[in-house]
């Protein structure tokens, strides 16, 4: 196993009696530790408990998770199958009720199952829906590389770059999405600096990020959120980096709460502003961000999150989970079918409406 | 004892046998617990410890700690009582080696004890001292009520205002800096929502001014620093408004981390920014904020400030105590004295200049 085999956040062994393998990343950065699912209950509960996390990793892990829960009906009739299926499907869609690509990858797998419902008999079908799983996990994968494709080239060697939360391959198939530009800078030779928001109230740049890039031997430097104007005034970063949670047909982007921070921050320094995200993160149906309603999250996250309690009893929060940044802060949009610069209404359309067949 | 009794953070019971009583700020926000120092050991221990933080409170704790070391020699002849007053002082000044507050303190309690030393007998001058103790304290309080009503007269009714760190009645003697504004607008009927940004890595926001703000009725709402800008963009606050560490000649200003970061954003916005600082915070021979080195503190305080290890072992931090904001982005530096407004060398000079006689 290779260093980079050995960071997948998700892995298949073995064939259709196989297990599936996950990092726990409940344990990180404290401890690397796999998890291996052998039934569906366990895919339920690495999703449920975060185990696994980041929209395009829950899909994948579910999309396996749906082959182990058929294993046991697998010699079964076809209607007992076809039941069992449906039963395992709305199991795993409870587990994190809001992640889109959860719904999305069972839907996909559920499709599959119909088109060989009158061809083929439950093993094989049970054998299709592993490819297909598989097929998804690897469509993932090429997604990101492209991604990290086109975005190195934005890059500069010697360049000192600025991320927030955890865009990376622990929320993917593997790369990931703005951390997939830096790895892939790096397989090209370029030497990065990687300036890592802490990324209040629940650290995942502090826990995750700065974690992966460790791992890839990346530079990476941990500072907390309100260090970034700092970092940008000290000319210590040429450039930001981050991902998105959804984005809205004329490039308005919703991302972690401090997102549109580090994009107000980057405009007075000058320095340019750059989301990474497959072309699956934008709906066309929104027309701008003012339509996302921001989701408020529990405020013991913010008084309680680290161990300790570190605010008065009884003290109002406000703890949005996300914020939207309006497309003239965004300098580029990087996809996996390429570069949307500048970033609009009609470049937007133009990147999505070309490929569509 | 009234509520705004029981909130001070520093005070003298009794005599010159009398005893110093503090506000443990280690146990806040949990509990509001006081510890009496007897003894001058009690004081050095309640300062190197931070039960008592805050530049000009731990001057005035100092003060006071003086009288408490002398006491043993009040009877001793004049030799030995001001061999002692050397070691009082040497022995406090060790306690935080970097608080110019505590230093100028002990220096002034020096110098009043030289005046008498050929006219009075030791009791006297222990208590000439303890009077000059209640002037240093009494002088801050009166400073912090000043910069109080010059400010409050900036900030309308039902005003939204964000702060950050602690620059309140827990630093100081009474009222503080920055959150005497409030306090003052609010003994003056005006209705003030206050958003508080948690201020990491230390939390001194979380820990300490949301609970100066709970305890006197003010209404407050606790955020993660990287959530400002959202505040901001929402509009739900008119105005940002902040302590000081250090002000240079031309009025740029060293803050704790992340000032500098809510200046630019509130210049963004559109959202004026305030800096609310005694005169004795200036240091009119920095010429700007340039000459200012800023500390590195302890990468701990961010991978493992809150209780458990939040960040990879042997990741690099970047941890700067403060940052530097420029004058071009302060609206107006609220002194004692009255308002510096716009900011700029000459309008400095002019404020510090005219009272000096």
């Amino acid at each position: 196993m290779t260093a980079v085999e050995k960071l997948e956040t998700i892995c298949w062994l073995g064939d259709a009696q196989g297990r599936l393998r996950l990092i726990d990343q409940t344990r990180l950065p404290e401890t690397l530790e796999y998890r291996d699912c052998e039934d569906v209950e366990s895919v339920w509960e690495a999703i449920k408990q975060l185990r696994v996390r980041g929209a395009p990793a829950i899909g994948i892990a579910a999309a396996y998770g749906v082959c182990l829960g058929l294993r046991t009906v697998k010699d079964a009739d076809r209607t007992r199958f076809f039941e069992r299926l449906r039963e395992v499907t709305e199991y795993l869609a409870g587990s994190r009720p809001t992640a889109v690509n959860l719904f999305w990858a069972l839907d996909r797998m559920g499709r599959r199952a119909e088109t060989l419902r009158e061809t083929a008999a439950p093993p094989e079908i049970l054998a299709a829906l592993l490819d297909e799983a598989r097929a998804i996990h690897e469509e993932d994968r090429r997604m990101c590389h492209a991604i990290g494709r086109h975005g190195a080239a934005l890059l500069g060697d010697q360049t000192g770059v600025l991320t927030h939360c955890n865009a990376g391959g622990l929320a993917t198939a593997e790369y990931g999405t703005a951390l997939s530009v830096f790895f892939t800078a790096q397989d090209e030779g370029k030497q990065l600096h990687v300036y890592v928001d802490e990324t209040r109230p629940l650290l995942q740049g502090a826990r995750l990020t700065a974690w992966e890039l460790q791992q890839r031997g990346i530079d990476a430097t941990l500072i907390c959120d309100s260090m970034a104007a700092q970092v940008m005034r000290e000319r210590r970063v040429q450039a930001v980096m981050t991902g998105a949670d959804r984005i809205a047909a004329n490039g308005d982007t919703a991302n972690k709460i401090g997102t549109y921070s580090l994009a107000v921050l980057a405009a007075a320094h000058g320095i340019p502003f750059f989301v990474a995200a497959p072309t699956n993160t934008f709906d066309p149906q929104l027309p701008s961000g003012d339509a996302i309603p921001i989701e408020q999250r529990d405020p013991r996250e913010i008084t309680h999150g680290l161990g300790r309690q570190t605010a008065p009893d009884g003290i109002d929060v406000y703890n949005p989970a996300f914020d939207v940044t309006p497309a003239e802060y965004i300098t580029a949009i990087i996809t996996e079918r390429g570069v949307i610069r500048p970033v609009s209404r009609e470049t937007v359309a133009s990147m999505l409406g070309e490929h569509r067949v």
